[in-house]
Parts: structure tokens; C-alpha cells; sequence
């Protein structure tokens, strides 16, 4: 067996921890021989509800989990650890402005770039989960100088995963069936879900469904998915998103399927024309415990346009935080 | 790949169902090599909110999940169904007798029970989950006189991990050092979680924890646990329920560890001088899909008459809805 690793989450007590911390327990991460040790990090107000969540870890008898550890402080929740999933954020609240939205959680995000960069082990993994995540990422990678900002990531793979599934049920596949999905730039509204490249059981998917279909109802069921889980559920998207974490780490430390690519929010290298340093999402393919932005899509006019427009948004969501970096 | 295996689900909106579902599309409980399709039964006031978790299921993008039946008829619920899982049961409304709950449960798992003896696999395995457990199994089996009654289980088995884990706590091992853990009885308040067969890493828990501790501290924090969670949490264990209902499947069908057993609660067939035919917890063994009662424990004085008052229940309760059997 392995020595254990540790993973730090933030926002623990909430319905998507909730959703995410049994399934690490479980192996379903970083692998069923992999023990891991849970760092949970939440706000002081939450911690008698982590101290069930808790409970509730140990009455899973998980073989795997070698320790649970719940703190408030932040230097406690980072300290050596390998991989951080920082889920929690603050949520809008009514007559909030944006703005003032994207301030808020860039105080936060700040402040756990400091604590990750003081505390945390040099090679420790990042995923943001919590919202603006690409936003948040680039506050947290330039408040941790000394760790690589290559290991600070966003989470595009729910949009990722939920364009997959709209095309398999458009074309009346299997989902295991899609292949080269790509989402683009900003986990917000902008973002550019392209089935330029995407595959169905290797026939162009472009070839199955038309681009009018594409652009008048995929684009806008995928970025308007969370809206309707919520009309229906009467709460938001929380198994769904704890999976979505799951798949972004277990691509990035156990590697993509061979001919297979997923999507990442990663600082920009300047591919595809996206100005270097941006959060930006691209297709990656994953080996060895590194991701590796795929190369030489043919990129058209509409795509062009729409990546252009996520880039814009991004960059107007880093001048609001400016002071922070 | 394995042709798909059909798994229903009756409850699959409330909040074991929710904590449950994704982790039976990962392939955690039947295997990553086992496709499934899930039925998922809910009444008809939860349609809606299940809508909602099946867009969730399509946005996770579960490659080995083929199919997903949303349904508040049982006929369609249990139709050719391998797999049931009856999560779903009226809960305890205030000022109501213990009497009238057993009832209410008892006609809703007859309705049940007829119908998978009308159209489920003739080989369905059953695990009933909601309570009173015990009692709605032996409901359940009994309408449905065309399925083997051994096919027919509850679970016991969270209350066995809940006191595995506090073995381990107590003696400071980990969780995965404690086997031969025992539950027997009804899973209620009389269940009668049994530490003198159990090992620690190898070692008989009996020679590292005291009888006194055992009785004092050990069985009330097992039998008090659910308490203890919703006090902490302001919410009920669904993530530790869905987990131990996952374990009791996986046991089931994919087998115990060498040297190791579960506890289930099943048709007893006499063994221990429990009534035949009553729904009671057992340690067994499982292998080649098939349980099997440990044998030849040997049952002290106290045990014994703990083992009795549990039986004594489970017939009280039988009592209380003989009509319907």
C-alpha cells in the first residue's frame, strides 16, 4: 500500500463537499490503493455541521481513510498537503452587484494562496471549484509565488461532462461513446462549449447534428444547466459537480484515455492566441501527472469569436481584482 | 464489457437516494466493469424532483450508466429489475404511534412486494433500506411468493461499520485492522452490536476494550449514532446509509475478504435458535452471490440474552401486521 496522501477541501460542511468528500474516502479520486487523509477546512460557523460530516466518514469504515482533520484555520486545513479542492466560495447574494461578488471572493481566495504558498507541500495540486473559479484561480496562483502556477486549476469539466451528455442523447448514443469535447475560456456564461472536434463513436459529431442545433439549443442547455437542476431539484447542482471535481483530478494524476482529450481551466501559455496567464479553459491531455494543452485545432471564424469574447470576460473579471494580484 | 444489470430504486429524490444513485452509475457497488441501468421509483409528488437528479445522473457523464427510467408505477419500477434497493418509506410523523408506523410501512413494501413477484428477474436480489427494516423484508418477501425468500435482505450493515469505526477509535487502529465484526438482531434499538468475536489487527477486541466500556459506551454510541448526526449536521446520515447500502451489495455479490464477514440481516434459518423465517441479522460470509450464517460462534450468557430481546421485537413487530402476510 502506499504512504497516504493528503487532500485539503474547503467548504466541507456544504451540499457539494458533501457529495465529494465520501467519494475520495472511497478511492474514487486517486485510485482504490491510494489512502488518503481529508483535511477539511470550513468557516467557524460550520463547524458543528463538519463534525457530523465527520461522524459520518468514520461510519463509513472507508479502508482507505487514514485521517479526517477538521479546522477553521487555514495554516491547519494546508499544512503539507498534497491537493487542495477549494469548493467554497461566497455565494451571490440578493442585489449583490457582480462586482462586488468578484471582490468578495477574491479577499478569500487571497487568502488561501497565502496560506496554500506558506503551508502546503511544493508540488500540492489545485482545483477551484468555488465561483468566479477562474477568477479565484488567478488570485490564488499569484498569492502562492513559490508554488508552480501551472498547478492552479479551474473547473470546466461539469460543462465538459454535461455537453458530452447532450450530444449522446442527441445523437442516441452512449455518453462512453463521445470523445474530444472542448470547453473554452471562462466557467461562466461566456464560455464556448465547440463540437467542432468532438466525436461520436468516431464519426464527426458536426456530421450528426447541425450547426443551428448547435448554436440556437446545445450552447444554451449547456450553459444554462445549473438554472434548470435548480427549477427542478429546488437546489442546486451538487452530485453532479462533487463528480465533475472527482473526474478533473482523477484525469489530471491518473491520465486521459488514449486518443481522448478533457477540458481544464489552466494558466494560458499563449496557445490558440489567449493571452498568457489567463485562466483559461482548453482541451488537455493528461499523463504522468501533468496536463498538456492539445495543439493544432483548425479554428473557424464562429469559434474564434465566441473564444474571443470568453478571453474578454475574462480579463474584465482580473481588472476588477487588480490589487489583489 | 458485461451486458447492462437493471437497479431499482425506490426513494431515489430523498436524500439517501441523492447520496446513493451516483455511486451506483460510478460502478462502486457492482463493479467498473458492470454497465447498469437504473429504475428509479419515487411517489408521485417527488416526479419533478427527480427530474432533476436524473439530468444530474446525464451530466456526470458515468460511461458504464446505459440507461436511467424515471417512473412512480411499480409495475414499470420493478419490470425485469436484478437489483432493488427499497429506500423509500414513511417516516415517523410527530405524535405518531410506533403501531401505526410499522402499518403504514408495512402495506407500502406489500405493494412492493407484489409487485416484484410480478415483474422482476426471477433471481432479483433485494435490499430494503427504509425502516422499520426488518419488518418491511419479511413484508416484502412474504407478497412475493415466487422469488426464494433468501433473495430478500436488510441492512445491518451501518450500524456494523458505525461500530467498526468506533473500535478503531477506541483502539486506536485503523478502521480497515478491525474484521469479525458482529450486528445482530433487528436494526433498531435493541440491535445488539457483538465485540466478542472481534479482531483487531488480528488480536480479540475483548482483550483491548472492556466488557464495561463495551456496555456502557460502545453499543449506546452505536445504537444513539443516527441521534448523534442529526444533532451535528441539523440533517440525517443519507451520505453513511447510501455507503453501507453500497458495501451490503457489493459483499452480496462480489464477496467478503478471506478470513472476514459482514453482517446482514436475512431469513433466519433456525441458526442460533433464532425463529426460523424471521428477518434477522446475521455475520455471514458471502461468496459465488450467496450468503452464508458464520457458524459455531460461541454465544456467552450475555450475548444470549441480548440476542433473545432483538428476536423477541422482531416478532412483536410481526405481530402488529400479521394480516398482511
Amino acid at each position: 500500500m502506499k504512504p497516504p496522501v493528503s487532500v485539503t477541501i474547503t467548504g466541507a460542511a456544504g451540499n457539494i463537499g458533501y457529495a465529494l468528500v465520501f467519494r475520495i474516502a472511497a478511492g474514487q479520486m486517486l485510485g482504490e490503493d491510494q489512502p488518503v487523509i481529508l483535511r477539511l477546512l470550513e468557516v467557524p460557523q460550520a463547524m458543528t455541521a463538519l463534525s457530523g460530516v465527520a461522524m459520518e466518514l468514520d461510519d463509513c469504515a472507508f479502508p482507505l481513510l487514514h485521517d479526517v482533520v477538521l479546522t477553521d484555520d487555514p495554516g491547519t486545513g494546508f499544512r503539507d498537503t498534497n491537493y487542495a479542492m477549494l469548493v467554497g466560495s461566497k455565494p451571490r447574494s440578493k442585489g449583490m452587484e457582480r462586482k462586488d461578488l468578484i471582490t468578495e471572493n477574491a479577499r478569500i481566495f487571497a487568502a488561501q494562496g497565502k496560506a496554500i504558498n506558506a503551508h502546503a507541500a511544493r508540488d500540492i495540486r489545485v482545483l477551484v471549484v468555488g465561483n468566479p473559479a477562474n477568477t479565484n484561480t488567478l488570485i490564488a496562483a499569484t498569492n502562492a509565488p513559490d508554488i508552480d502556477p501551472a498547478n492552479f486549476t479551474a473547473m470546466t469539466r461539469l460543462d465538459h461532462n454535461r455537453a458530452k451528455a447532450q450530444i449522446a442523447i442527441k445523437t442516441n448514443h452512449l455518453v462512453a461513446d463521445i470523445t474530444r469535447m472542448t470547453i473554452w475560456g471562462n466557467h461562466s456564461a461566456t464560455q464556448y462549449p465547440d463540437i467542432n472536434h468532438c466525436l461520436v463513436d468516431g464519426t464527426p459529431a458536426t456530421e450528426l447534428v447541425s450547426m443551428d442545433w448547435a448554436i440556437d439549443h446545445f450552447t444554451p442547455t449547456v450553459q444554462r444547466r445549473g438554472a434548470a437542476i435548480i427549477e427542478a431539484r429546488g437546489a442546486s447542482s451538487a452530485a453532479s459537480a462533487a463528480d465533475a471535481a472527482i473526474d478533473h483530478m482523477h484525469s489530471w494524476m491518473l491520465g486521459t484515455d488514449e486518443g481522448d482529450w478533457v477540458s481544464m481551466a489552466i494558466p494560458s501559455d499563449g496557445s490558440y492566441g489567449i493571452e498568457a496567464g489567463l485562466i483559461y479553459s482548453f482541451p488537455v491531455t493528461c499523463e504522468g501527472k501533468a496536463y498538456k494543452i492539445v495543439q493544432g485545432l483548425e479554428i473557424d471564424e464562429y469559434s474564434t469569436k465566441k473564444m474571443r469574447l470568453t478571453e474578454q470576460e475574462l480579463k474584465q473579471e482580473r481588472e476588477i481584482i487588480e490589487d489583489l494580484l
